[in-house]
């Protein structure tokens, strides 16, 4: 037996061609002719996919347990068996005009982890473990990121099992079709979690950066507004008489604009849905609906996003109501954490930068119970949601092997079994 | 046989009672729960209304014809008949939800006034007609004022009667189908145009005055804008990477005011409609479609208005298609028949204010092939095109008195026939 302690491991590295593989094979289930995928959460298209990375999984020496939401845990046994396992993973479900590497990425990468080791016979401390989360998106069922969710106690397995989608079909009776409805097991301990995904936005190309070094998740505050003006002839009434609730909808959309540039570098601020009543060419505007988006990276930011939003809205001079429908309290992830995946991405020679999370992903949820981190890497044009989603193979490498060393260094010294 | 001349005729008033209740019995045609009209173009009803006006206007004593686009001219027999009419009018037609008033007020005004001269025995040089005009409110066919639209050659009969509404009826059918094909007239001559009409704007109620002196339309432009951003995850984009096409929009729905307010007091500038896409809260919207109506009183201020408005899309940041899509010149009214409304009203002691007509009305093509005036009368809080449409019945009979004293001057010296 050949024992080799972390320096000696330096050297090590994925197999990209392999992981590159993995990723269009997994994309030809439910693949577009536009060259996304389409694989709606618990669809047979969803059961297709699980399929498949069981196996895999199956075949690089893990056992494989499904809880009682859906969750896949691919489980490679440590040394130390009884410590709480390293964790990645991510989601294989879909948008509809999804692409190939949202989610897919994360899970086949920690595929990919563990295959690494297994072909240079690498045995960790803790256990290892790469999860499958249910459906992520929340393109069929809501709540979205659902499997963590229910995982880290964000809702309840019973809340989420009673969601149906819009044929009236339970979350409940879609995982019973597709075979995937696990036994109750109670959530277990993580011992760290970590989770590779593509950026989805575009500051690392526009950085020129391969390595995103996620330090949390923004805060989310989204709200609903409505504007009552009056509606009246475009044609008889002066400009002076009128109540235009367009107009003053205009000005909020810059006011939620401005709010998040005096937030800046990690404030957001998006309105992204405007209904206009009653959207006729020659009647002022009598009612408009504005959907407000506000994200910052601390909770004092959002507070303060808040209040601007609410003065802005309070001082209109048309009356505004507003209605907060969604919180997301900012999370931070774990320090020493996300300091390995920075000195991964330096000991491999790789540029990086700091960066946020501006959108939900399962290790939002799993950094309530347990400590977290998340890798990014570039994504074309940073689009994503789409099926021109794309993303470039030396990259998606690149991260793999910064999380193939994340999770060793996490799991404890390592040695090699007898080859 | 006494003869009066127009001072001795001064004391001549209307019955407002009788138009209050002949507006009141027609508003039964198509009446809807709401207190309002829905009597569409060409319909049953609008045949019902249309048969109840003509017996109203035989008893009367009138001669009817109809045109080949079925507008209906009532004809009072002047002393020189040879003379060109002396006409008023409007339409009967109404929106969806209309109300008893719009175009209505117009036609039944004319009536009272040809009732009131026979009642009094008194005949004009000039012969009078009321006219009827076809499918003004343009809801079930279009374009608008289509029968004005024909009598003054704005487009051709057989460009209006090939039209057909969402079931594919044609104007041609529906005409037959309710006996309203008339002769293929040749548009006679006019020598004075008026119409009364609700003002369907708030001025006149918020100057307190009784009388509208319209001195003329204002021509009118429309556009379709679209402006091209670029869709992105609201999360992941920092605000300096994004291409918010709402945003821009915003500005633009800003800027359509400030061009209006720039030629006050009767520049007039509306969005109406925006329409986003995809219109999901946590999407950076990527296109967005507007709509742009620009009013004003003269074509210099209209051209200056067209002007800042490509200015204003040239020099925003996202590219913007802008399409024009309507254009209507200014159209002032006769300055003499506007200065007999205007000392008609001061004589009978109504509080009077000039006016424009920012909407379109019948008038305004009328006023192609003679010289035409308005007279407006209140509406309550300038509603109109809208069941709760109101007006006081004091209000539509000083209108009434005006519209009678200004056809009785342009029709020529007055007698009345042995009594």
């Amino acid at each position: 037996m050949q024992v080799h302690d972390l320096p000696a491991l330096a050297g090590l590295r994925v197999d990209g061609a392999r992981l590159w593989k993995s990723l269009m094979d997994l994309a030809q289930i439910g693949a577009t002719a536009k060259g996304g995928v389409c694989r709606l959460a618990l669809t047979e298209l969803d059961r297709e996919a699980r399929d498949r990375f069981v196996e895999w999984a199956k075949e690089t020496g893990c056992t494989v347990r499904v809880d009682a939401i859906g969750n896949i845990f691919a489980r490679r046994a440590g040394r130390r068996d009884d410590l709480p396992p390293v964790t990645t993973g991510s989601h294989i479900d879909t948008q509809p005009t999804g692409g190939k590497f949202d989610g897919n990425y994360g899970v086949l990468a920690g595929l990919e982890v563990l295959r690494t080791l297994a072909d240079a016979n690498v045995q960790t401390d803790a256990p290892l473990e790469v999860a499958v989360w249910t459906n992520e998106e929340g393109s069929r069922f809501v709540p979205v990121m659902m499997g963590s969710g229910v995982f880290a106690g964000a809702f309840t397995l019973d809340h989420a099992l009673a969601q149906c989608d819009r044929e009236g079909v339970s979350v409940r009776d879609a995982l019973c079709a597709i075979g995937y409805d696990g036994a109750a097991l109670a959530p277990h301990a993580v011992g760290a979690y970590f989770e590779a995904h593509i950026e989805q936005g575009p500051v690392l190309e526009a950085n020129d950066k391969t390595i995103g070094v996620v330090t949390g998740a923004l805060g989310q505050r989204w709200y609903d507004l409505t504007i009552h003006g009056m509606e009246a002839h475009a044609g008889p009434t002066p400009m002076e008489l009128r109540r235009d609730a367009l107009l003053v909808a205009a000005d909020l959309i810059r006011a939620v604009n401005r709010i998040a540039l005096d937030h800046a570098p990690h404030g957001r601020g998006t309105v992204g849905c405007a209904d206009v009543h009653p959207n006729s060419r020659n009647v002022i505007p009598g009612r408009v609906a504005l959907t407000v988006d506000l994200r910052a990276a601390d909770d004092a930011s959002l507070r303060a996003m808040d209040a601007a939003l609410r003065a802005a809205c309070a001082n209109a001079p048309l009356p505004v109501d507003v209605k907060e429908v969604v919180y997301f309290a900012p999370q931070p992830f774990d320090a020493a954490l996300v300091e390995s995946v920075r000195e991964g991405a330096g000991a491999l020679g790789l540029s990086s930068m700091d960066a946020v999370s501006g959108a939900g992903h399962d290790a939002v949820y799993l950094a309530r119970v347990a400590p977290a981190a998340m890798i990014f890497v570039p994504c074309k044009d940073g689009i994503s949601h789409n099926e021109i989603e794309d993303a470039r193979a030396d990259h998606l490498e690149a991260g793999c092997n910064v999380l193939l060393h994340a999770m060793l260094r996490a799991a404890g010294s390592t040695q090699t079994e007898s080859a």
